[in-house]
């Protein structure tokens, strides 16, 4: 197994994303490709004096794509950045998995543009992993495509479902479709319309309409969405949580030394349930629906979410997720007849 | 100040409505007039002695409309239900404000019914105030109408502002469009439009795109979305606040006996930030746009709850929102064309 790590996409690149890289390398049973300016690489690699028998290799790209810059554009023009030139790698057969922490609409432009879509897909969807009460709960679309149709929410709750059974190993996974309401009439034309659909799908377990409440729970396996709601969901969880954990500890800070004590108390017990918590024990979030793996790290991703993100990328691969997916939507009649467009 | 309390709606109707109510007479200078089955109000009214010299009466409703039931067809047969009766002491001029937390759909709908819309308002907006970092932050719509148009929502930014300024105090409220990226290029259709309308008001103050993260910031006053997405994203808060602290207390129980000492110390502080976020201080959202004062409260609400929501009807009647939202929308040119329909 061969993976492919745009060393200069991220917040912190090419620093965190070399180290996780490295921490990956010695974790997981697989090669990596660092893509990206050599010189930088080599710069951080030479801190991690085993590296090449680690099986790290680097592969030198001349170009980044900042996070500003229209992906689509940018995808076009720059032809040797490090996106594009690892997302290259996976479909020229050198690399197994494609990995970016950078802009996401670069690497999903990238993996459409190169990749292409598999047939019957018509939008590709980031399918992204939150911890919950029970386990994860996978959340897709989180931001690949807004406007979507229903018939492309559909085809994201099929390839969330295999995803959720080749990976997490969950049997018959729980499908919900994320709207206002619990009955079947509930919601938006589009929601309206997505559920009829799934209704007459025989082969996911689709379990009907999940609220909001119902994400953080954890009793439904995959949550689908349109890319606009999802991305708004994620956002707003990832600021919600580090508000409460800044109010928790302005308020220890108010509380006198009763409250000191208390919390220094505490501590080991927040601490494990932060790690719980914590997305950068996730790490990375698979794009379904190209003939290819790549996975999508957050922006800010340090080291150890770099690590896990490649985990995640070595779990895709090794459940065959790309071939289950293809095989399903070959067989069943769920295809979008927009699916051979590029 | 008389405000029409819909005494049959909500989980904990009748009780937890009617003390509520009882406690409100006691705080704000305001009558109540409790709406619903006679016989079952006095029933509770019984263990509060003093309550006919607090200003409070009850109003007979033979009906009560169900959490279950279709609110259109619900509200238009039901024409003796409590939350139609209160609505229509409103419009009659009896009272000044309608409260309910029975089925929202039927709140909705019987205020647009029954009081009819503002003239230049398409879609009446539920505003929710949400605790954050940084004071309350006001999310509309967050639950009256799906498949809402860009002009809606431009509707909903004026109308929040105006909330924001006459109930808060806020001077030139910051708007911000709830979507997936700061760039005016962001989102989909809807969003991209609705930016383009908002640019061009020069009457409130638009700030641009707010990501999911900056609600809870609370550097935002108010933040505009269709109805769909926010009460996706209310009802998403509800349950991950409740699956955070679920977790804690896990965490507690099974972080043995210094977990627990550093919980009993940490009590105090934990209980005041508790209040500060506590859905229950805030009490009830108003329904923006309608003719007349319609407060729209949680179907779980308890006593305190109702008390608040009280608090918000009284909030809204003493700062003028419906002439101010009136001849704000009479006066520039943002009305929806098909505003004179019911």
């Amino acid at each position: 197994m061969k993976i492919a790590v745009d060393a200069m996409g991220g917040d912190f690149a090419p620093e965190q994303i070399v180290f996780g890289a490295v921490r990956a390398a010695r974790k997981y049973e697989c090669e990596i490709v660092l893509v990206g300016d050599e010189e930088k690489i080599r710069a951080v690699l030479k801190h991690e004096k085993d590296w090449e028998q680690l099986g790290i290799t680097i592969h030198h790209a001349s170009e980044v794509i900042g996070m500003d810059e229209h992906p689509a554009d940018a995808v076009r023009t720059k032809k040797d950045s490090s996106v594009v030139v690892a997302t290259r790698l996976v479909k020229e057969g050198e690399c197994d998995a494609v990995l970016s922490a950078g802009s996401t609409g670069a690497a999903v432009t990238a993996a459409q543009l190169i990749l292409k879509r598999i047939r019957g897909v018509g939008r590709p969807a980031i399918a992204t992993p939150l911890p919950t009460l029970h386990g994860v709960t996978l959340l897709l679309d989180s931001g690949a495509n807004v406007d979507s149709r229903p018939e492309h929410l559909v085809q994201s709750g099929v390839m969330g479902s295999i995803y959720a059974e080749y990976v997490y190993g969950k049997k018959s996974p729980k499908v919900g479709l994320l709207n206002i309401g619990e009955e079947e009439t509930k919601g938006n034309e589009q929601a309206k319309e997505t559920y009829q659909l799934l209704k007459k799908l025989h082969f996911i377990n689709f379990v009907g309409n999940a609220e909001g409440r119902d994400i953080p729970k954890g009793h439904i396996d995959v949550v689908i969405c349109d890319g606009f709601v999802g991305n708004v969901v994620l956002k707003f969880a990832e600021g919600l949580a580090k508000t409460i954990l800044k109010l928790i500890k302005e308020a220890i800070k108010d509380g006198g030394l009763l409250a000191k004590c208390g919390a220094f108390l505490l501590m080991p017990t927040l601490k494990k349930l932060g790690k719980r918590l914590d997305a950068s024990e996730y790490g990375g979030a698979p794009l379904l629906g190209v003939n290819g793996c790549c996975i999508i790290s957050h922006g800010s991703s340090n080291a150890k979410a770099i690590c896990s993100a490649i985990g995640v990328a070595n779990e895709y691969v090794k459940g065959n997720v790309l071939a289950h997916i293809r095989d399903t939507l070959a067989k069943e009649e769920i295809g979008s007849h927009d699916s051979e467009k590029k």
